[in-house]
């Protein structure tokens, strides 16, 4: 089992921001920025575009609204989309609020956040939504 | 007219590697590594998350088969995604074939190829379609 079913499980406790029957978002604990959000499918596939048709369509749209949740509480340009996947075999997007490409510098020293830091950018993408 | 528009109409030229009625994809001639592809959509939203359903559903499921064809031709580990967006108004997906986290980062300085090699990458990824 994947370190991300656990978590979609509650195995592995995640400072949660939406989910339904295919998908569930959370806070990324490595965070790029502020508010980088991580968006997987309820099914382990290694790599992106072995997921399925009907996930690989409903991906986007159910991450639409959590980005447009992001860039309301995040000061930011826009919110930028990476899928990379080098690190856990279970298919995932990153959503972060980027003001230059290099927000999205995966080489970039992760900034180290406290677990209130956590709530309160969780309670707030939350009631943006 | 957003210069992608240009490409799309056949104004400015391209390395075209698919299209069909929603969406647009072809070398990026600024790439991170050889065989990076954008893929673009027929009409002109700036943000990503702007663009409307119908798209956002399509997205994916019509980079699918580009990406798998990018990984037959190009050795990698996997086909990275990456949505930016802050140099051209006009949303467009990055899809790159990687080895590290480093093969996205945007900050890297870019591949500069010649059009015979652009051609011998384009001629490739087509016939792996």
């Amino acid at each position: 089992m994947t370190i991300f079913t656990k978590i979609i499980k509650g195995e592995i406790p995640s400072y949660k921001i939406a989910e339904n029957d295919r998908f569930y978002a959370f806070l990324d604990i490595f965070p790029l920025v502020k508010g980088h959000t991580l968006v997987i499918p309820k099914i382990e596939t290694d790599k992106f575009f072995d997921v399925p048709d009907e996930w690989l369509q409903e991906w986007l749209v159910f991450a639409r609204p959590i980005a447009q949740a992001i860039e309301r509480v995040i000061p930011c340009n826009r919110i930028g989309v990476s899928v990379v996947g080098l690190e856990v075999p279970h298919a995932h997007m990153h959503l972060i609020p980027i003001n230059s490409a290099d927000d999205m510098n995966f080489s970039r020293r992760k900034l180290e956040l406290t677990p209130e830091q956590f709530k309160e950018i969780q309670a707030q993408i939350i009631a943006a939504l």
